[in-house]
């Protein structure tokens, strides 16, 4: 059973950051996201329009799954997230 | 070119409606979606968990577009909307 | 699986609300509220001192089934819901 | 006679703390929490999906063992604490 | 044991109220109020300054009393209750 | 003539400050509250349950005194203040 | 001794509200405004500009004068009012 | 001497106002707005998407002027106004 | 042509600010001040009691020269300011 | 076919910054806002009276070129922004 949930992740990276420590972090936090996409469970993720922020569909089994995946995020300690739990629409043209 | 929005619409219907009125609107708000969805333009629609909102993806030619299907929603009057413009994410599997 | 979720409930209802129309809400809505709690999956109902609101503890399936018995409220036209979804704690005594 | 409290708990960690004592507080603040949960006081702990943060259930003698407990968290200097003190609700089947 | 809580109250009433129904609520409330001062519970209320609104303070046995006081306020449809609970603090004179 | 206020202090010490500062700054800070406190000014100060605040009050002479008085707390640099002027409550049994 | 305030007002009339009605509550408000402006109490009123609200001084004797002067608005019941003790300021030229 | 003001008008129409009162309303408000567009001091005004809500650019002698504008909107009374002044840009190419 | 605008400035200097620098701040911030209140254009300062902020009204010829003399604050890198345009209301006595 | 967004850019610079990084990075976001000022994309910038911010308004190919300009600004990581996406409005006396 597949659960899905809409996330949006705000960066806040100091501006004094060691360019290359930035770098390390950002390239690992792309291969991250880019491994849970593949595995189908983070299904889209969009750049919200001149924000360092992101809106992200994930499909997981639940909550703890779905906790497990953006604890893992490697710019975790600069991102605040916020989780909205979605279900089927009734309007939905899926629904049959 | 399409351009790609996120949009949040929290609906309040006041308790007192008249049932028939508030059924009439329902089927309209529901027949306008689908209409919408199966042009390609609205391009889903999800419930936001135990609340009268739902999170919906559309992919319009613009600004104009998006709100024009916006502005003929039946449930209008009654729906506080939140629009965020969307961008392709540099970590994007699909980003080639 | 279960899911666990904290639902806090904020009840507005109108003070000139019919005084029968008023106690049969209520009615309905206590006897909604035990059947699922003697279901297991509403495993805890508490006030919220001084509030008409109380801080309710679901364990239910997924984000489907807890839409499901939100949407069934009988007080839900007057009712702001809030959902946070919840995870085993690595501190929990419980986790082994 | 025993109080009910909810209280939730929002970490904010400096990213730059030292590997060691960060270490060192998590560990200290998983053997304060798991002592007042097996003293029956911290009723329960659950991790806030995808959030630094807890919602835990207490239940002591009063606001000032409350405030005792929660002053001595480790991690207090980087905690904001919100309390929510609750009493038995109406439709509770467990109030007989 | 007598437990300290801080209790702001503010009122709404509508300007369109029937003036025997407001004076009426209005009479009700004071003698509510001190009645339960008399009994030594409801220790201060005092006017916040150009606000329909007081900062009151009560010392009862626990959070169901505090609960069981602010439910039966004659006012209680048109007011928005904040509770804070309350201890000693190291810096009283009175703490010995 | 006696004016009273309201005040929250919510206090936000650095983790990292020196702990022999810090040590300081809390002793000066609560001879400072208990000089005022003798002298009748400082009519109250509790603790706000879990908080790293208090709510106290205050009676002086008027708005000036009252500045003055926390103008000069040891710990005002750490400090947000909140001020509430109250007036007597015309349900207050004190009011004759 | 004479204390001083900044008050600011804003209104909110129901648009519709009976034009006599209206008319009759603008009157008597302009001649209550005008009457304590006379006095010398309400020092300054202005217009923010596009709001229907003002911002304004009083000089009075203290909280419960400030009290009894907004209690009196003819508009309150339809006037959300924030209050803001003043003090002399250093860098005030007229401190001497 | 010409005054910028940046103006964000949020409408917030009854959804059960008469039909023919509406569009009086409506018609009325677009005749003013392009009266003063003519003018010249209602430089631009355009469609936030998907809100009922325009963001508009004044032109004009000063603050009374821009309150006499805004304080005629037929749709004022169901209106909620921000008022942002604005000063030339050391950036801006037209500042030479 | 003088327009009237109410200026709040909240300050928020570093605890650990250079002593030195930060007493050769506030004798420029006051002399900074006190010039443009001699001017005219400052025509009052007050504080706002218990908080590190004043409460200004400015009467300057426009938009321009308020930033002008805002920005030339000597804590303007520490002060969040918040600026009201204030216009002649109908009410005062000095409207004639 | 150009989208207009407006943008408001609020900008906190540390007080402590190196005024030699600091004069570098204000000199290369004024010639990059020109540069795109110039191009016809960046349509107008203006100040936001006595705060460190401005509104601007831009004329693009779409959420995409937006973003792309948004994203290279010189200030981005001490700049918070916040994107309005306009569209033509039926009061617009451009609108024909």
């Amino acid at each position: 059973m597949a659960e899905l949930y809409a996330v949006r992740m705000d960066v806040a990276l100091p501006p004094d950051l060691d360019p290359a420590a930035r770098a390390d972090l950002l390239a690992r936090e792309k291969a991250y996201s880019q491994e849970w996409q593949r595995s189908g469970h983070w299904k889209s993720i969009r750049r919200c329009v001149g924000e360092y922020a992101n809106l992200s569909i994930f499909e997981v089994e639940g909550n703890a799954q779905l906790h497990e995946i953006l604890w893992g995020l490697p710019l975790l300690a600069y991102t605040t997230i916020t989780v909205t739990p979605l279900a089927q629409h009734p309007s939905d043209i899926a629904a049959g």
